[in-house]
């Protein structure tokens, strides 16, 4: 028996664009939303696009693709291509969002949305002319689907933790301790925009804005290079680009925010970790125990270790019994169902193409902010 | 561009018998496996098998498989399947399995091995005959993928904490603490075999085993079933299998196990805890914090918290960048894996079926023992 | 100004046998209960008694006593000695306490009561026959003075965690890992009485009847010497006591519990761990993280962390504001006080020499089970 | 036998100035000194000084003081004192200290060593006239004492971390999150000075200068009340000082502080979190586990969790076996020893009045950057 045609005709046709680390991840997700929400319009893993086409090729292969292609212009005149998901560097999303918008493709762009606040406008301009033709765009902030960071929200939202006072986070990585770590595109600012502000620090003022639902008024800054030369190719090279960052925010809603992101943080692998401290409680989280999250709920005394693994949980109805624990690629199937979900019942998706700019006008204001001597910013002023 | 075909001939094709829980985490390994290990021979998701002809044909659809089928002797016969992987409840293990191997299909059995010893011993039997045939076998104990566990065996037979002494393993769930919990399948020792010492206890011993790379000599143990009469359907009905089960072993290399598993436990949703004490250090692990290892080696004088995920540490280089942790069902793509190189490469895959007797021979005679007072007893003598 | 007095007269003199580890902690006790409980009647370190009369001299001086003495019969003829707190080593408790008992002294036995079941009988034939002249006794297993185990056992007692089914207790150290760790009066049957299931142990088994307020009707018990010899003064000698040792232990309200004992455990300094499983709830312990308690009460679906340093715990509101932590000596002010509030109260103080046998009769059970291939047997069947 | 007498001749006498929170712990640690470090030169308790006769008489009886007083100028004329510790609030500091200093008494102060600049000024001077002359002084940082951050700041001064890049303190209680925690000195300027800002930041900047052995040289600060009003005994009152502060500070070496401290932190007793990132390693630290430190050293690639009660780790072979866990009252011990030492070795103890000053210039420093939108500037300029 053939499996249960939902048939091409309700089945929507996927293109990644992209195939390196966040095109597998998006590739993985899109293989895998099927079986995470039966309840979802299936897709079809359509092309997969890259430059080269014998690596394209394998990949499209063994990341499950029907189809490779080496040109990103012709997959958006396809009509089996109804979303294309941009996963190659930052410095090329302008253009091909907008060009896939324009054609009438629903689009995710992986974060952070552009390499420049100029690159971002464009692209917000042109999702909300899509956006009028019924055509959707999001930003990918994956770690907005971390289960237990879906429900911190939950909890502030319904004001579980009252009013927010203030909000820690800081993400710490340690993949350039070392000052013997080479140098490369992601330390130079032509190629990477900016150092670990732009990589850690989006993801970091995006949860910001998500958990709190509030925007950034004013910003206070510092950044820092630790190791300023490091070896190139042809000797010693300069770096750049930012090793680590520092700031003090104030939202619209009177809370006060501190900021810190790091590559220098030796022990700390992945650490985004965010603390939010409200009139009635607090809550804690750490990436690197993703299915956690400590809570402090209702003016209770002490904090209670939730494992964010139970069915009435978010997305976790769709895995497996309690206790069985999520991955970090867990969050990109969520990612796209959220994103089929929104489309297939004509909503907006969030994070908006707004929602990123949103973001990179913050991370301009610390940098401006450090330029000036820490003095307190509006983001606004950056533009 | 079509993708690369390594082509029929190179891969091999796969059928799942069953698609609830343990069939879905199948599938969604055989689904992954080729991006996780692109170096292995790829494999087709020919056919999912299932009673149901509706049901089994949408699991199909959005599992990733090509047919569905709900007939699985005619499977056996199919020339473009390779593989059989069993994920059908404990009493139909042997009969499919034994059938499989008959028809020089590779087997791969969902633990526990089976619900009887003689079933079990039949299965042993069908597996070696097989053996001789190049034909290969498996029992599914995925904790054995865990990456974290994988690298503290890596440190025992390294010698890193020397001579093992003592082991203590405990599995808690608490999805029975409520006595108002309802009668189930599971909890029939008819339908079930035994409770929760086939269930975890399985789980623990073949940790054990795996661990110490030792055998299980004497065993003390003893059973309780705490809710003796559960709500059923029709009024109040006996709990006939163990609530929870307590034991020591001695193992062959002379180290002493304890042993507690129970789904009494309020507060523990999935805690397989493992801790081993050596002559020259020791190892402690919880699934509930699947991606951690605790490791005091060398004669350290404290414990080290590794988060294993670096791409030197096993099965991570398939994976992400560091800090980016995996989730509980990763473990099946290592296993799905593993099998495949093992096949590929003309080697009998671990754990086989008679560890998986050894097994069941251990959680008998805990039965045994428990039954005279806690007398320790050699499981040889279960038989 | 002269400190107010509170008199001689409403005063108790007391007097500490012992001045090594226990003699010392004890005296820092006595030093400090009246600034811990001002309300209680206050004392005089009278006497501190020792073999050695330099020695003793300057630890008196140091420790805060008026005087010492090396005889401590002349101290039990004493107006001016009320109570006589014995801090030497078991074999010789009996002797003292019974004769200080007979002398009208109230007495404080450190743990465990005494090596051998005989000397703890006649020590409770004393104590029972004092009792009845107003004259009280005590032994001093200071743990139960620890805060967050007080507030266990009074969760327990208020039915906070409902029925208790199972009970995991596990007091782990390392100090004999090393194998080239020497001879010593500890490891030596005649000297010691027992190994580790003596000394941790009695604290194990003492826990478990205080937390829960029930008996140990029987006992399945294991030990074992891993190191069965060590380098003495003259070479090799044979290690004659147990280095670990487990039992499962039914109670009198039908609770399970497991115990582990080890001096062997690498990376475990001074870990009494205890969990306590309920049908409504859970509550977990570590020695290591004294002023931490995890609990699940009244149902809850996740266990919340509780820092047991607020005035409304137990013992705390006698110590500093919420967050100052305290350690581990401050158990035996907490026992002190506890003991001067019996007796000017008129009451006996627990856990009574009564208290201090059955433990001992556990730890017999536990011994002539493990002689017996582990077949569970009852504490009584021991004498 | 009377104790042996190490004379009046060779002893010191003492004199606390207040009894109530500060001056209960000093008495401890003075009751406690000589049975921690019985080496030291002896103490007498010779009299507590404070302003109701009754109380203080009260107080001195229970803390083990020979005599009281309400006159602390003719306390500083008797003989029989030697060291003058005082532990009243802090705008009396100057006036007393300056006082003893020229009386020839050596003086501890309790943090911080004043409410004012100027009257900081005036005790360094007084401070560093009287070390011409033998005389001693010191601030009581205490944290300082304990032995995880006495070992943290051994591995930095070792290099075992390498070069110190960033260091993360933040300061975290909760007693003021709810907002009808009434009104009271703590929390008007006049009174107290500042806020949490004085109070918990002094703590956090001592700790900066005391780990890296460096200065502070620029700061950007940040604070904020979040509830301007709280009910006074006369209806609703203004709160005149600090609910919370942020900083971000360069020291003298080139490395960034992050630094925070909050009153308003629900679920955070008394959190002094610290986590050090250097070149070759990191440290971490929270003082609500007091007892562990947490490290990466020369290179390591994961953090080891040290039980910081080992014989050979700092303060710590005067107390008890390893596992034995400390208060955090034995800080105040470790500081009355350290403080012994020095002065009967004719050394000046640390931290001195300098140091004292040093970190009222930084908080002032937040203070002033803060009323000018954070903008960076220097310590000194805040003179």
């Amino acid at each position: 028996m053939t499996p249960e045609p939902t048939g091409p005709s309700g089945s929507l046709g996927v293109a990644v664009i992209g195939y390196a680390f966040m095109g597998r991840a998006h590739s993985d997700a899109w293989r895998t939303v099927g079986a995470f929400r039966p309840d979802l319009p299936s897709i079809r893993q359509q092309v997969l696009v890259g430059r080269d086409a014998i690596e394209v090729g394998r990949a499209a292969h063994r990341l499950g693709w029907s189809e490779s292609s080496t040109d990103w212009r012709s997959v958006l005149e396809r009509d089996d291509v109804d979303v294309v998901d941009v996963c190659v560097p930052g410095h090329l999303h302008a253009e091909i969002a907008v060009a896939a918008l324009e054609a009438g493709k629903h689009v995710i762009v992986e974060k952070p949305l552009a390499n420049t606040l100029v690159e971002a406008e464009k692209m917000v301009e042109a999702a909300r002319a899509a956006r009028g033709r019924g055509v959707r765009s999001m930003v990918g902030f994956n770690y907005r689907r971390v289960p237990a960071l879906a429900l911190a929200r939950q909890y502030v939202a319904e004001g579980r933790i009252g009013t927010v006072r203030q909000l820690r986070v800081s993400y710490l990585q340690d993949w350039l301790v070392d000052e013997r770590a080479p140098m490369s595109w992601r330390l130079r600012r032509e190629s990477a925009g900016s150092g670990v502000l732009g990589d850690l620090g989006s993801h970091a003022v995006d949860q910001v804005r998500y958990l709190l639902g509030q925007e950034i008024e004013t910003v206070s800054g510092r950044i820092e290079t630790f190791v300023p030369r490091r070896p190139g190719e042809r000797g010693p090279e300069e770096v750049t680009v930012d090793d680590a960052a520092w700031a003090t925010l104030r939202t619209s809603g009177g809370a006060v925010v501190s900021l810190e992101v790091s590559r220098m943080a030796s022990g700390r692998k992945n650490a985004l970790q965010i603390e939010v401290y409200g009139s009635r409680g607090s809550l804690r989280f750490d990436l690197e125990s993703l299915n956690e999250l400590w809570a402090c709920l209702d003016g209770a005394e002490f904090p209670t270790k939730l494992l964010v693994t139970e069915p009435h949980q978010p997305y976790l109805d769709g895995w497996w019994p309690p206790g069985h624990v999520l991955g970090w690629d867990h969050t990109f199937t969520h990612q796209a169902a959220d994103f089929l979900r929104a489309v297939s019942e004509g909503d907006d998706p969030v994070p908006s193409f707004e929602d990123g700019l949103a973001v990179q006008r913050v991370l301009a204001a610390v940098e401006s902010s450090a330029a000036q001597s820490s003095v307190e910013i509006q983001p606004e002023a950056t533009r």
